[in-house]
């Protein structure tokens, strides 16, 4: 694994540092594309929010603990079961010590954040064991585009996070509806992984779309109608608009290698001007193997924010070093672009007290 | 009347100079900031749309047409009861001619546009007759203000625009509530401007709400929320928030003397900062008093762009110099702004070209 200051090269060197080359002194403009899915609700399946019900609440939440510093439409913020924090306190971090400018759009929501935010006439999508699970993906990735060209003209690069409860499950689906063998491979907010458990909802999904394996490998628009999520929608359509003429670094965990086949399949040729940014935690995930899918789809180059709680006195932030959380509303790629447009003057060690400090004013 | 190239100097020509000068050769953004008001629907009242009912459309329409060409809420484009074509058609054309990047805002909309807009979760207005006219007032100012320092950070000026029909209507309100003089002094949209309809119902949205003619002069927020519309708010808090990082064009006619009149309420300083860009029409417009309605708020410069449709070969342009639609959608502030960041290469003569260009295609 390669490095460049606070950064690891996980996956294609060379590319990698072509990228990084490019968007080095730059100013970035991060976007937070969220929705919800009915398929957080299933039993054990996310820990992105303190019961499954609640995970509604957790796109709208983050959004708002951006914007704010702290949540609005629920008292605290979004914790796991287990109480850790959302990672958007990661995010916000990176965009105060940064100065980053940043906007969210929405991809189809049940809970609207008390925070402004850019409509792309989405719904909330349902569980994806109905083969139905999002409305209207043309429209909303159409929407995106434009949303995705008018960022090229005000950004020099784009960062684009995302927050859906639920989402490497829908990830998983629309993988496998596009012959990308991702099973064992995606990721987890939990620390064991179960594997089993999405495998077998995205397969229910893809039965009852009447879809086997690959059967949509050149049709993303209906992959992710049948098993897919409202952000996959939304940040396509945002990745597609912008990374025609503008870099723009994906900011996510294996959930990015489902847009990354939806984009393939629609404009491949923007991938040119595309990287993933993710934490330290996912490319070092047992757990999961975002390498080995990527590689399957388009060699785009990974970058992984070197991220490191393990000395810190705050429990909630040391219990990412066991493999909680790991990722989520962009944390990763953000964390990438501070290093970068601070020309190193945030490290990783500024940075993870600036994360306690904003831990500890969320938490009185 | 001073000139600077094809723009005129209505008001304050020192004060414009040096407004004029920070802003020449910056890169601007443009935001479109629409909403309904229940008030555009009494007979006779608005231009904005070709029937009553259907000026709902408008705002929506006008900004399908400003990012796609074309609208899709409505077939062919917003039209006033004659014929003549919205004000969009200049705004995109100076969009396109000057590559400036925009975005719309919602303040409260009856119809959304199928586009991408920001929501700042307002509601459409009620008629200003029920004295009870924008529901959460402070909610959509305080978010917009939000999404107005955030593109503080993107450009290094903001033009904001409106489109909301029944628009001067409600400013009169506002004004009257808070103490301005502007009766006989708002414009309109039509040839022949319905001053005693608009008195008339102002004064009695003023009197269901139990207000007097300058009792709200410092409560804005109850200003607006009695006799206002949305628009109104969420384009006060985007000055406020942007204003007060960056000048700020504000794009519109004598409308915008309300916002002036709320921002100056809310949060003086940021005046400093701000200009009003119109059009020729307005200033030279005798049934309206834009001058006259500022100098009693506070002495902002006004701007106007010297646009000249005599020479058009196109009825529906033509009609624009008989006084007929005269501003909206920002049309005047963003042809200064084009005008400036192409440093002249956009000449009234050129433009003129390019929107009978765009009104050929529109019109196919």
């Amino acid at each position: 694994m390669g490095k460049y200051g606070d950064i690891l090269i996980a996956h294609r060197e060379r590319e990698a540092r072509k990228f990084l080359d490019k968007i080095e002194n730059q100013k970035p403009v991060f976007v937070c594309t969220i929705g919800n899915t009915e398929t957080a609700k299933i039993p054990e399946i996310s820990a992105a929010g303190k019961f499954p019900e609640i995970t509604d609440y957790t796109p709208a939440a983050d959004v708002e603990l951006l914007f704010y510093g702290e949540c609005r439409c629920i008292d605290g913020v979004p914790v796991t079961p287990d109480g850790i924090p959302t990672p958007a306190l990661i995010t916000r971090s990176a965009l105060i010590l940064a100065d980053i400018p940043f906007f969210a759009v929405s991809g189809g929501l049940r809970v609207k954040p008390y925070a402004p935010f850019i409509d792309l006439e989405g719904e909330p999508g349902e569980d994806i064991r109905t083969g139905k699970a999002v409305k209207n993906v043309e429209g909303v990735i159409r929407r995106a585009e434009v949303v995705g060209r008018t960022f090229s003209k005000i950004a020099d690069y784009l960062v684009v996070g995302e927050s859906i409860p639920g989402g490497t499950t829908t990830a998983l689906g629309v993988l496998l509806a596009m012959g990308v063998d991702a099973k064992l491979k995606v990721s987890s907010s939990m620390p064991v992984n179960p594997h089993n458990l999405k495998i077998s909802v995205a397969e229910e999904g893809l039965k009852a779309a009447g879809v086997r394996l690959g059967d949509l490998r050149n049709e993303p628009i209906n992959a992710v109608a049948s098993v897919g999520d409202p952000m996959i929608a939304a940040f396509s359509g945002l990745v597609i608009g912008a990374a025609s003429e503008i870099p723009v670094l994906m900011a996510g965990g294996t959930q990015m290698t489902a847009i990354l086949s939806v984009v393939k399949a629609l404009k491949t040729e923007v991938l040119e001007n595309v990287a993933i940014g993710t934490t330290r935690w996912i490319v070092e995930d047992k757990s999961s193997d975002i390498k080995g899918i990527v590689s399957q789809i388009s060699d785009v180059p990974i970058l992984a924010a070197n991220l490191n709680f393990s000395n810190s006195k705050i429990e909630g932030l040391k219990a990412y070093e066991r493999g909680v959380v790991k990722e989520g509303v962009g944390a990763g790629g953000i964390s990438i672009a501070s290093f970068l447009k601070t020309r190193g003057k945030i490290t990783s060690e500024k940075f993870l007290k600036e994360i306690e400090e904003n831990y500890k004013k969320l938490m009185e």
